[in-house]
């Protein structure tokens, strides 16, 4: 995607992106002339970095050794210890690297730690990505809607589960099914479970009411239920009285909650498929609502591109 | 509203706002320690500037006179030559002041114009309020979606014109039945044109089109037709097959058009009462949607509030 991008910003923004590493499981590439990306990217399909002089060296030694002045986290979330992305974070900070991540866990679990390292070291820190996919919310509360204070949020936050749901809605058919069937599609993971038990959603309400609402809340506050027993009868006898299923997380009064709600069909949380939606009430502005594709690769690059761009404009790219 | 505000922004922003003066038809109001806002608002509902030391001094005096860092410019849109709307702004321009703005004819007829002359000179130029009421979306594509093109933009753009739809929709009344209602409520103008015939939304469109995809469109580009030939029975019709009609702007392909069109029920664009709604399609992202009151005394200050934060918080409060 930067690829293609790369020349559109410079014309658009006069801001001039090079990548100069880049790391996976297998080892990491550098160059500090940057990196020819469309190499990297077909060599990158084997699954290792062959890129060449590509060496074996941690994510976290190339944070240290390498110069460059941002660093993008995308490695996969992890709630139970936020690791190696919490590991990744710090390390950017303690090297005076701004960091952009699409990383729930670390956030999750040490929403205020990770804000205050970046601070009190002077840099950005920048995670649209971790909440709606290609659904903009953080910057929306934070920055566009900057005159106001956020007094509550309410929305689907995951779109496995909404994919899932839709699908029982319109079909009639059982969670088994349709989850096996997303499965085989690529679209759900192996294991499902972060997504179907609301810990995923869980998370991500964590960082709104951190970042969006000015909370101190962690994982551990929200009250979650998943959607693992709603039934095909459930959703039918919801349907027949005009109303949908949906997992809905809300943050309100100091309160967190993850749970399968009855949502009228005509509400503006109803939306369909795979679409991430969220309600923000807001003290001067009354209710606003935005909706976006929560998944897709590509989609979800928009999020980390903003990101990257606000840093690079605000600190001079 | 910023009276009760004020507090909050020095705290979280730790920006210091302070209204050195207020300009109406009647006259100026001035203090540059900071006018009393509590005693301004109560003398305010007479309809006249009776501040202690308020003079006869108009707008523009005011503008190139006072020492002030922002213009807030709020007068009444102008479609036929944007006074006095236009000759505010360029003097705050030319004086060195940045502006912020809920006043669409100006930048509906002379977009680039004043972009540019806010640019030669160094001043910061915002305009959130000018397009969807308290909706966010100048800023949100702009800023909040920065990594994305938008390629293009559909939405309600008029709070009154979908209230007189929805209402017709529901009631199956007729169109001048609502009007008159409307009007008795306060909510349409005396003199509805504007809305109902589609300008107000045609004003819109242009701002966004320009604003936001960098487009070179004015006013007499934009394809208008308005509602005022939707009949009862047309909205009947629609609502048998799962239709309602909506005054609906599009920009795209660099064709502009403001006309009533049937749109599903269930699609996102159906948004009830005096809501407004956009939906940016993003090169990266997808499709982004955003809903917002279009209309509301408190709701639409909260664009305005937004705007001269961003301004506070980038060059220094």
């Amino acid at each position: 995607m930067l690829l293609r991008k790369a020349q559109e910003y410079r014309q658009r923004y006069g801001v001039e992106l090079r990548v100069v590493s880049i790391t996976d499981i297998t080892g990491t590439a550098h160059s500090q002339d940057g990196i020819d990306l469309k190499l990297a990217l077909e060599r990158c399909r084997r699954g290792v970095i062959d890129y060449p002089g590509a060496e074996e060296m941690s994510g976290v030694d190339a944070i240290r050794e390498i110069e460059a002045e941002l660093v993008v986290e995308a490695t996969p979330s992890n709630i139970k210890n936020g690791e190696p992305g919490m590991s990744h974070m710090l390390e950017s900070f303690r090297a005076g690297k701004h960091v952009v991540t699409s990383n729930k866990g670390p956030l999750a679990l040490e929403y205020w730690k990770l804000v205050q390292e970046a601070e009190r070291r002077g840099v950005e820190f920048r995670f649209e990505a971790s909440v709606g996919g290609a659904m903009p919310v953080i910057n929306l509360a934070r920055e566009t809607l900057s005159g106001d204070r956020i007094v509550g949020i309410e929305g689907i936050l995951n779109g496995t589960t909404n994919y899932i749901l839709t699908r029982m809605t319109t079909e009639g058919t059982s969670y088994e099914t349709v989850l096996r069937e997303a499965q085989e599609l690529g679209y759900a993971e192996a294991d499902p479970t972060y997504d179907i038990e609301g810990i995923d959603t869980a998370s991500k309400l964590v960082i709104l009411a951190n970042a969006v609402m000015g909370m101190r809340a962690r994982f551990g506050d929200v009250k979650v239920r998943g959607i693992t027993r709603i039934t095909p009868e459930a959703v039918r006898l919801a349907k027949e009285r005009g109303y949908v299923i949906k997992l809905i997380g809300e943050v309100r009064d100091s309160r967190l909650e993850v749970a399968p709600r009855l949502v009228p069909e005509s509400h503006p949380l109803n939306v369909g498929g795979a679409l991430n939606v969220a309600m923000l009430e807001c003290d001067v502005a009354g209710r606003i609502t935005v909706i976006g594709k929560g998944a897709g690769a590509i989609e979800t690059q928009s999020a980390i591109l903003s990101d990257i761009i606000s840093i690079a404009r605000r600190c001079g790219g």
